[in-house]
């Protein structure tokens, strides 16, 4: 049987992983600054995670949310503890745009409203709800298509508290940093005045962190910086480095329903204890902090580099921008320097996501590697 | 911090399971007829499944879909041996929301039409286009109920040819044996009719095999009874015993576009070994033949049962209806003879999903159980 194919394929082979290296069938290693975006985030096959699950699968893998689970009181004491959220409630699925949907089906049924507000550039997700609020054509079906949606651009307040005062608007959506996107954030007054305006209309803010949380960005979620309350906050990539695991968190002010939601899979035994081995290696390892330190770090060494005409994002959540496109670049990084990047929907900008236990030399060898390959185009 | 209350929960804590049983933390043995809705295929903690899952782990477990990987060819090609669905094209996703999400999302596509149609007291999952598609307003928010959708009743052909008139519908999606539903079938003559004028006014009939699959109902998909070709098969629970997994197969007709659809953690190696290990399972020890066989045996021993009013469903995918509400029924027989059943949307119908790896001996504790908590509920 064939793989349906709408994947583009780097023909590269992993194997094997470790840390911040992926080993392909010929045994090259490479260095991965992309996670496979973001999902990486306490490294490749760290030991503590691989010993977490498999202790887990020999007693119980899963069964249905009809019986009691402890490990997701666990998950959600330690997440509440270490996110500084405790005030939130706890729901889980498997992947990002679960994650979108559940939010934005909270926000309705809390408001009982429909139309939402997402911005110009975004990207939520691949199931219908999620993908009504993202902001690329090409991947919408006509069947998707059928949301009451506004985009809107970042920044534009008016436009904003115009919408709510037609009292139709269930919920805003939007990421503090993009990431497809291509890693723009809206300014820090702008999400100030966004959240008081939510708060007046009674609209739903739900801050979507699937890429930028879990301390990608040197804060637990990138929201924070702002110092803002959203009602709903979602989770997803790095939240299990590769255990297919996500959630939301629902502030306090919304209330539960029995029925209201549900998953099959979602707060499996086995996800639980993956996401419990990724919040401890945080904790222990101050991830987070790390974070912080080495974005910083980057983006004072990118800025030695002439080329590079922007450099976007925060702690390990970055884009740098070029005056070409980088698409020849990338290939040029993963075949011949061995370097896995990423790129975004703005095809000048390169984007890295790299495993938050990156360390400096492995910086140092990317902007090494970096200058040669941006010599190699201009021959 | 608190889970957000959305399931009505057993008070029970199982900590453990093995084969078909369950344990608790006071170590009671549960007999596990439900599995965790459909879950649970080849057993609980199958050993080759560890194994497998444990071997995948110790190398990679996880990396996006922009690299080779070729677990997911050979977990095709085992599908499409086993399944006898070799023509058909594989996308992985994690959930049977996704499955049904992407299935509609291609149906959409290929058609370029939005309209779907649906059945009665069909459940097809908890995502945005999936609950437009799911009978129960319970569930569904106002956001969700902005999809173009017409239920109709099972074998009911001449409306749904009227609505095919109407030349804007792009699918239908259909359950061979309804799950939540309470496991009712359509006629055969009505699937085949069915199956032709979607084939004449071209509308893709989705067969959701989410919960039939994998050789639960005596064949690998329940609609193959019906000696029909669906244009999409939705897949999900029992394919990765637990390991959150899911796809689709997509009929040869309709043609991929890289970027038409997308997933971050669908087809990862872990997801794919767990799924793999499921099949071979499901070849090795026969449990397709064994699901009819273990099938017929029940339903001649329920007719003994004057209690049981009627029999549904085939292979181990089961309900028996009652004159009484089952819901003392199943507590009775959860806290005092430590058997799992399931409920559905019929009030009056206990659900039986055992792993297919259940005996007569398990069958015939049931029956002797089952007679007793039926004589408690009488006194």
């Amino acid at each position: 049987m064939d793989l349906f194919d709408v994947y583009p394929i780097y023909n590269i082979t992993p194997i094997k992983a470790k840390g911040v290296y992926v080993y392909d069938s010929f045994n090259n290693k490479y260095l991965d600054l992309y996670g496979g975006h973001a999902v990486i985030s306490i490294g490749h096959n760290n030991n503590r995670y691989i010993k977490s699950i498999t202790n887990q699968i020999n007693k119980i893998g899963f069964y249905s949310n009809a019986i009691n689970n402890p490990l997701q009181k666990k998950l959600a004491n330690l997440l509440g503890k270490i996110s500084n959220c405790d005030n939130y409630q706890l729901f889980l699925c498997n992947s990002g745009a679960e994650a979108v949907e559940n939010a934005l089906k909270v926000a309705s049924f809390h408001t009982n409203k429909a139309k939402v507000i997402a911005f110009k550039n975004s990207f939520h997700g691949r199931t219908s709800a999620a993908l009504s609020v993202t902001d690329n054509k090409k991947i919408i079906s006509k069947l998707n298509l059928q949301h009451k949606v506004v985009f809107l651009e970042y920044n534009d307040i008016k436009s904003l508290e115009k919408e709510f005062l037609k009292n139709d608007v269930c919920a805003i959506i939007f990421e503090s940093i993009q990431g497809v996107g291509g890693l723009n954030e809206p300014s820090n007054n702008f999400v100030i005045k966004m959240n008081e305006l939510c708060k007046k209309y009674k609209v739903c803010l739900i801050a979507d962190e699937v890429q930028s949380g879990f301390s990608r960005t040197g804060d637990f979620f990138a929201f924070q910086k702002h110092l803002i309350t959203p009602d709903i906050i979602t989770m997803g990539k790095g939240m299990g480095n590769g255990f297919p695991v996500s959630g939301i968190l629902i502030n306090k002010v919304i209330k539960s329903k029995h029925g209201m939601l549900g998953s099959t899979f979602g707060g499996n035994h086995l996800a639980c204890a993956a996401s419990i081995a990724v919040l401890n290696e945080i904790k222990n390892k101050d991830l987070q902090k790390k974070s912080k330190i080495l974005g910083n770090y980057f983006i004072n060494e990118a800025k030695k580099i002439k080329e590079i005409k922007k450099i976007k994002g925060r702690g390990l959540m970055l884009g740098i921008e070029f005056e070409f496109e980088v698409n020849s670049l990338r290939k040029n990084l993963i075949y011949n320097y061995k370097i896995f990047t990423g790129g975004s929907s703005n095809k000048f900008l390169l984007r890295l996501l790299p495993p938050l236990t990156v360390k400096k030399t492995h910086l140092d060898y990317f902007f090494k590697s970096l200058k040669k390959a941006i010599n190699d185009i201009k021959k």
